[in-house]
């Protein structure tokens, strides 16, 4: 007896949670089961000079719906499902407007790389019980995206069906950020171009919209930067580990096309070894050993920032570099520079004396000199903290920082005026845990012990210890990946579904309860995994089918 | 000039590291290169009645080494070759060949799957550098399938060329320990046969020769077992996460021919909560709750040891399902047994009432069942060590022991007498670090943190602290996947390269070191992947390239 009061308790409590992630800022749900037509489509109304990334968000939204094939995570799966589907009626349409859009109507791509503070995101869903159409409408292509997004998370699968069990829905929704994202190195080790891609759609299932693309580093060189082919000739792992112009340009806008700005690094002046391969006169220390002295991490080597010959050679390759992204955002950078590695070489030594300058004064002209080189381009630039409060250099008011080595120090940086993305070792490095790298130093741990967990970062504020003025400097937060230990093999593995919590807490807003949450992310990375992206499981598919009796406290 | 120093020393340094994993016992090279005739053949000499597993083993090494197609891991891959491959003898043939076997030959799978102290792996593998014949002799079948594993990792790929830059070779080698294993759990999350194939592929790289199957557990009973049918029926996940009888005669012949055993558990008595789907009068505390109070991790749930009636099913169930396997090995499980379950169930009670008998007497007639079926069977039993250490109970003394809760306790089962395998979960259990998956246990430590680096485990030794005496109890040890956070997503990018280095320990025997040891791993990672198993990449290739350059003196 008391096992089967136990599972009808359980089967109240699956469905009373729909699965959309993240969570929308409104929504009512029925509880009446409604199928998908097998003619069903989605047309549009009103809109002239429809986008062609518009129409192929729909054409993929239906393929989605058709192919996703996920089934209920509930015990018996869908098989439970068959009394209430008994009667539903069929949804054959569902009605995209835009509302209040005039003239000309811009496409999701160029919406999701217009400057951060002009996109619009929300967007209203609404579909009846009874059959009759749904409608989706948003004031934008990008916020029709999301919406569409949405939808696509609405239904399951069983026996032939495709199905919810909780029309009518109605949600209205926005995201509570404006910056969401994911941060990718792909210098330490290369990712061929489709698991960029398959990243993007996972990113784009849970409505992030930056990727952050940590592109080069001190131990490679994989993009070709025109005007500066050597660079990748001879700093790639290899001719076939090179991101062409025409692969970034294809990133570039398979993203876009998701509602993804790509924000490209070049990371600078420190982590630019590689470059030495090919201009062996802008690097200091390069190679130099111990490395542990004038590096964070092998190889040593720096961009000789008070060289007027290296400032120029940074300035354009930066200026070139992004020219190959369409994003208001360029990052240059500047974490981890090594004071020790400028100090015991001769050419900065000389620099120095030559400009009277010290090297604080160095860096500053350094930094201004590629943050020009943006602005002149229309960019905004990002960096690494450091740029912001360890070093006394003049930054623009418009620089954006993203706090990387802890939380705690966002308060610093609002406190400088500065806008600044969540992305602190503590909450949101993917990469933690995992032991440590380095060849010799068996057994230790991971420098930033120990592994993040959803939970962890879901429970992230970030607002915490800010005033409403400093408050209003956060874009929002992102999930980060070094791979010192990863490659194509675990690049799923390591990111999803683990990196969705943060996609919710930046678009629904933070005070997220974590065990309302997890059966919606168990969907969220069962249905990636139908999308062919190998989201692990956080828990025995036991657990998964029963929501709440694998907590600690059940 | 610095640069060019490092770059020759680094070189160096590469070329002395042949690549063979586990390294042999003895084992002298050259430095010539010499390549794989195009008409490459393996030819065996003086066997009669060759047995077809042999035959399949020496097709599979042709085609290994037609299509790993490895590049060596050198800067410059096998670019850096060309000179020294310029004037490389053709290596035409290998002879293979069995010494002092009379009679009828037995095959790999035969020999692999008999009693422990029967088998043989040593061989002998020379391979001369001008172009004459090589040979492979061994005293057994699974020894020459050694030998061919050896002599599968000697080649390297470049430019349509399969070549060493190391003959001749001579390697004669036998394993330290007879028990080198791999442990995984199929309950918590469901692996798909070609999951498991793919594993013993891996296994049988580093010559590891025991795949130890946690095969079902509280959350799931995907094991078929003839006569006790319901049991997967009513508690595998689905239809389809099930090992039917097929599946595990496909596995096991799988494993046999690769030199592999494969050690199935039952574990008994705690972990059997889903027996109670199919026989609820068999079950204690079946879900009840809160579970943390009767198990260690939810659903709670108990086979009834006092009744006797539960002890012939157990006994029963046992006898049918290791007569699926065959192994002299079968394992009746016996960890973490919930005192309190069996103290607030009513049934229990009145049993041990009934029968006058204490609880450890109960559980000492439970014991002795389980393990009299399986002698009759001409099995010995294998128990995780709670039940040597923890429980007054009669075990005979052929029980193999799993060391588990801390390496620490390997001293006192070897006090007892008890031959055991090293599993101790602060040295090899693969599944630490990654958090605790527990629901609403937010942002907490696995219980076995940290991560276990290949470092950690390759630093172990496997006589610490005993006698001489207790020492020859050792039969070897394992590295072990609990899968409450995994499934076949991230199998590989838990176990491989990482488990290699138990491997390592218990065939070459302990005292490895680890900056020698890395370039060999990284290796034996990359030949994983190029046979599609998705072992991860344990540094930055630069650092792969380079050996030493990323340790942390370097």
């Amino acid at each position: 007896m008391k096992r089967k009061v136990l599972l009808s308790l359980i089967s109240n409590l699956a469905i009373s949670a729909i699965a959309i992630w993240p969570r929308p800022q409104t929504m009512t749900v029925g509880s009446k089961a409604l199928k998908i037509s097998s003619s069903f489509d989605i047309t549009l109304s009103g809109i002239s000079n429809v986008p062609q990334d518009l129409l192929d968000a729909i054409s993929q939204t239906k393929s989605a719906i058709k192919n996703d094939k996920l089934e209920r995570l509930v015990v018996g799966r869908g098989a439970a499902d068959a009394t209430i589907k008994a009667g539903a009626k069929e949804l054959g349409k569902l009605v995209v407007s835009l509302e209040g859009v005039k003239g000309n109507v811009r496409g999701i791509s160029e919406e999701a790389v217009d400057a951060i503070e002009n996109r619009i995101e929300e967007y209203t869903l609404d579909i009846p019980a009874d059959g009759s159409a749904a409608t989706l409408k948003a004031k934008s292509t990008l916020g029709l995206y999301r919406g569409l997004t949405t939808f696509q998370q609405l239904w399951y699968f069983w026996d032939g069906t495709t199905y919810t069990v909780q029309a009518p829905v109605h949600i209205s929704d926005s995201p509570k950020y404006p910056y969401r994202g994911l941060m990718l190195d792909t210098a330490r080790n290369y990712f061929p171009v489709q698991d960029i891609k398959r990243t993007l759609d996972a990113m784009s299932l849970v409505k992030m919209n930056a990727f952050h693309w940590h592109v080069v580093d001190s131990q490679s060189f994989p993009l070709q930067v025109p005007g500066f082919m050597e660079l990748a000739e001879k700093g790639a792992y290899s001719s076939s580990a090179v991101y062409t112009q025409q692969d970034v340009k294809d990133i570039v806008s398979y993203a876009a096309a998701r509602g993804i700005d790509v924000i490209a690094e070049i990371d600078t002046p420190g982590h630019t070894t590689v470059i030495g391969n090919a201009y062996p006169q802008h690097i200091a220390c390069n190679g130099k050993r111990p490395w542990a002295n004038y590096a964070n991490e092998p190889p040593a080597g720096q961009l000789r920032l008070a060289s007027p010959a290296t400032v120029n050679f940074t300035a354009s390759l930066i200026d070139a570099a992004s020219s190959l992204f369409p994003s208001k955002f360029f990052s240059t950078g500047g974490d981890e520079v090594n004071q020790r590695c400028y100090n015991e070489d001769p050419e900065t030594q000389q620099s120095l004396k030559t400009s009277g300058k010290t090297l604080e004064q160095a860096l500053d002209g350094f930094v201004r000199a590629t943050h020009d080189a943006l602005h002149k381009r229309g960019k905004t630039a990002a960096v690494w903290q450091e740029m912001a409060l360890e070093h006394q250099i003049g930054l623009r008011n418009d620089t954006v920082v993203f706090v990387w080595i802890s939380s705690d120090d966002a308060k610093a940086v609002a406190k400088k005026g500065f806008r600044f993305v969540h992305a602190a070792s503590d909450y949101f490095y993917l990469d933690c845990g995992a032991g440590e790298w380095i060849g010799d130093n068996g057994g230790a741990n991971s420098w930033c012990d120990p592994f993040k967990t959803w939970q962890k970062s879901y429970s992230f504020d970030p607002t915490a210890n800010l005033t409403q003025a400093e408050a209003k400097l956060v874009l929002g937060g992102q999930h980060l990946l070094w791979t010192e230990q990863s490659g194509p093999q675990n690049l799923d593995s390591i990111v999803w579904p683990r990196a969705a919590s943060s996609a919710e807490l930046f678009w629904s807003g933070p005070g997220g309860n974590v065990s309302e949450a997890l059966p919606r992310l168990h969907d969220v990375g069962f249905r990636l995994n139908q999308r062919g992206v190998g989201a692990i499981h956080l828990q025995p598919l036991y657990c998964a089918l029963r929501p709440g009796v694998c907590d600690l406290t059940a």
